[in-house]
């Protein structure tokens, strides 16, 4: 099985020594959250995570989710914990203290996410959601809806899912069939399919609010006749109560390679109740708002499970022996820790390198997010947005193909053992896989970057952040000189990129789609990058006060430097060649 | 379930015609072995792998190899497809006539190979040790031996394994603790555990033969003591029949993250019987010949897998509707197929120009095999020696590595049915993952390459290797030269890469060692580039005799020269960035 420690140190430091920044923007109403407030919860979420959660995820994947009788079980220990994770108040970290949440900043909430994805991914998905529906609900329902199911949500007795996809549906939901019909008294009847559902039905809450996109009857086809509604598993009685079953069941379960602890679910709806959320044929706006957080949280499933593979593939270097070392001339047949290794090391570097600074970005994009819904000016705030709106699709792809990455090197690290059950290794591997696809495959996400994110209603977004990284850059300083000569020139390849890809998407939109893939990489590696150079700031500055945890910052920054960030080469080099050549192909 | 046709067409295009090209060099003993009688062959192997051995891929992974009262017992249907296989007379293909083999040269058994592989890794893995060992006995035992064991096993009534891996002793075999202690008949009586064997116990044949190394009582220490012995299940008596159970009794087997259909064994080996084979302590070297051989098929298996990924990928493609293309300017709902999205289009000729690149150098690299093995002038031969050894990690190690990606990207284009059971594709993904670890590491491959395949007692071959190349290159031919023009500028790249590397080599162990993964794949790279411009030539020269599928391998080798070959750029830009950093690395 996998060990686990949560890294609150380098929690800490960011939030520490990050948040009042410049080119950061902390809201007025986070001041009074402290660092010690703020270390005592990570301490607190790190032993529920190490402790409780952790052993649930060998447990997921021997003993998956099940539907018997039409019912949905959770593996076994899910129950008991997922009781303890509510009454310790887990599920209400972000939320607004009017419905009975905590209301810590996203960045606290954040440090949580990635802890839970670290420890099982199955498990987090069952409150995920939850908090996703949250967003949802609290943004666009009417004050009633709202009263009526966001404290029982936020306590975490009642669960939340997103019903999108359909059997011949999924990117593309312009293409759904699920109807739903007004009732005299203003409410809907749903008739429909829903696949793919995360924890669409389980046994973990009393109750299940679907948020559904559905066609009203009267409704024009296309993505332009898609509307919201609130869908609950049992009808909700007027005093809050949970009543009579509502109209919804599960046809079937998914056996899938990995989250095998996580129910992913084939809904019937068959005349099911739905309340309307929002204004009418919006309802992809709406839906937006919950989808846009979730992917930025997908992201950090992936950096979550990168960092449990990094943790463990440390520990083995350091206790398996094999080969000898470049340094070690002895002549008789004893072995060197893998440690030792440079290429094992290197590996180990390329891990580390990559999620530290993922941390570091998340850090930044989960203020910004917070500056974008509730700052006061509302420049800032739109700015803010438009920063989000950029990175949402970047942290959900890069992240999660990182994860990919990460998992894979780590099971090259324990080798044959790493295929085997044993080690949870493989499983890491498998649980990560998803994270590419599900929230919109990282295609999606690249081509939702390139044509909808980099210049949009507000403006040229990509040039404006671009601007931002440069403005904020100092080269006076000697210490840091070197690592921004090194992104000034990789700045400069992301500027013609963007500048040849803005062309296309006037001249050619499929030059630019197919370079997408390789547009989102090198944007994602300067965003990373970026980071590291506010880090790099702090560790320069405060470096005397914390030798070994700045040296070591340092040192990691200098490999994602000089190994990480030139895949940029690569990526412009192939993604700028064109297209013709792949639109004409016959494929016979 | 995944489908799967085998590419005889391409087979064929390089059977007819590269085989006698310049820089190819047939036997003269194979000279007879017509176009007509290959591709009946291949007809046939077609057959048997695309009805029978195709549904025993998804029949092993529903229903592994178990473990029950000491026996293995294989998957359903794996006795009756294995008894029909060996009556058809597959294991005997490249096997010598005189112990009843067909004689077939490796150019068409590594067609079989690869087509196996297509169909079901885990079936294949049965009879591909056999192969192993075969090779192994014929090369190194003595006379009788080989009368006395090999018929069975190219009959494929007896199979064989390869022992070398042990609980604290994979990469570095210096450290085994398999004891042999000699008895006055001459024989062996072998004690230890060996970990990780292959088709280690079965009810497919009726004896298996094992090669395995231990260190006799009176050797020493370390690699130097190491021998080779051969030890049957069960001991064959003079007249050749199978007689009674030697000491050796399968303690478990593994539970895998795929290949499941595959029994991987913990192998107790308790006063086993045994023979030893070749010079006494120089069993490694009696195991590289096996294990060289077996390296080049592991990357055949990654090939294979990576076809039948591709194949579904594109059926897919052509099948599933989803958003609309940048040509539809339609303003309903309706969708394209995908294969009508850049993306995807880029995705599947990655996919396919990386395929055909390898098959291509897989063809160069078989025929190379034989000329090591059989010419008759000395020179020659040493010189296809070189170069099966200098390519035999690159293949291993970038087959393998390109199987993870091309794997991975067609789970992107299934999405989330691709994560599902049903399709088979996650189940490709998870197959071609163990290829990558066993039969040494592709980290293990790449340090072998660096250190031991760039040059040793034979000279600098990689510089041979390159100067081949580049006299092979013709930039007269219009319609070659951007082709030629491109990979020239890649071989400059590899040439100072190369001279960086064998300089440090010399000065700095280390930054060979952190280089050696980035030189692989550029080296890698190059190889599959060349294979291309052989390819590029016929079919400029014979274009008008088959216009449809040379267009297709021009266009395809455009893809890889334009998308695929600048990878190269940034493996060369990390790989040369020295090591000090990685080793001063504290890893706190």
């Amino acid at each position: 099985m996998t060990t686990y420690t949560a890294p609150i140190n380098d929690m800490m430091f960011l939030y520490e020594k990050l948040r009042n920044n410049k080119s950061y923007n902390e809201l007025a109403k986070y001041k009074d959250i402290t660092p010690d407030l703020v270390k005592d919860i990570l301490e607190e979420a790190a032993k529920i995570n190490q402790n409780l959660i952790l052993p649930l995820a060998k447990a997921g994947d021997e003993s998956p989710a099940v539907l018997e009788n039409g019912v949905v079980r959770t593996p076994p220990g899910y129950k008991e914990a997922y009781k303890k994770y509510i009454e310790d108040g887990w599920t209400s970290l972000s939320c607004d203290t009017k419905y009975g949440g905590q209301g810590m900043p996203k960045t606290v909430s954040a440090f949580f996410d990635e802890m839970l994805s670290s420890a099982s991914l199955s498990f987090k998905l069952y409150s995920e959601l939850s908090i996703g529906a949250y967003n949802c609900i609290n943004h666009h329902a009417t004050e009633e809806v709202k009263n009526k199911y966001l404290p029982k949500m936020v306590e975490g007795k009642w669960s939340g899912t997103m019903c999108l996809t359909e059997p011949v549906c999924g990117t593309d939901l312009g293409l759904l069939k699920t109807k739903a019909v007004e009732q005299p008294d203003g409410s809907y009847k749903l008739t429909g399919q829903k696949i793919f559902i995360t924890s669409g039905d389980h046994d973990l809450t009393e109750n299940i609010i679907h948020l559904v996109i559905a066609r009203s009857s009267d409704s024009p086809s296309g993505t332009k006749g898609i509307s919201l509604f609130l869908v609950p598993k049992y009808i909700v009685r007027d005093d809050g109560t949970v009543g009579p079953r509502n109209g919804i069941s599960t046809g079937s379960i998914e056996s899938k390679m990995g989250i095998k602890g996580s129910a992913t679910c084939v809904l019937n709806f068959d005349d099911a109740v739905g309340y309307m959320i929002g204004p009418k044929n919006k309802g992809l706006n709406s839906m937006f708002t919950m989808m846009n957080l979730e992917r930025i949280v997908v992201g950090i499933q992936g950096l979550g499970i990168s960092e449990t593979a990094y943790q463990n593939s440390l520990i083995y270097s350091k206790e398996r022996k094999q080969g000898k070392s470049n340094k070690n001339h002895s002549s008789n047949g004893s072995a060197d820790f893998i440690i030792e290794h440079a290429d094992i090391r290197r590996s180990l570097l390329n891990m580390k390198s990559i999620i530290e600074g993922e941390r570091a970005l998340c850090f930044w994009l989960s203020q910004q997010t917070e500056v974008s819904l509730n700052h006061e000016d509302k420049d800032v705030k739109q700015e803010a947005s438009d920063y989000v709106s950029l990175m949402t699709p970047v942290v959900k792809a890069f992240f999660t193909d990182m994860g990919s990455e990460i998992t894979s090197d780590a099971m090259q690290i324990f080798g044959g053992y790493g295929y085997t059950k044993d080690q949870g290794i493989e499983q890491l591997y498998r649980d990560n896989r998803i994270t590419p696809i599900y929230e919109g495959t990282n295609s999606v996400q690249a081509i939702d970057l390139v044509f909808r994110k980099l210049v949009n209603r507000n403006g040229d977004i990509i040039d404006k952040y671009i601007k931002m990284i440069k403005n904020d850059l100092d080269s006076t300083n000697d210490k840091i000189k070197p690592f921004v000569l090194k992104i000034n020139l990789y700045l400069e390849k992301l500027e013609s990129f963007s500048s040849w890809i803005k062309d296309k998407i006037q001249s050619s939109k499929d030059d630019a789609n197919a370079a997408c893939n390789d547009y989102l990489k090198v944007l994602g590696l300067i965003a990373v990058a970026y980071s590291w150079i506010k880090v790099l700031e702090v560790s320069f500055e405060d470096y005397d006060n914390n030798k070994i945890f700045y040296e070591d910052k340092i040192q990691t920054a200098n490999f994602f430097f000089e190994r990480v960030l030139p895949r940029i080469d690569s990526h412009c080099a192939t993604g700028t060649s064109g297209s013709k050549y792949i639109m004409d192909f016959k494929f016979n």
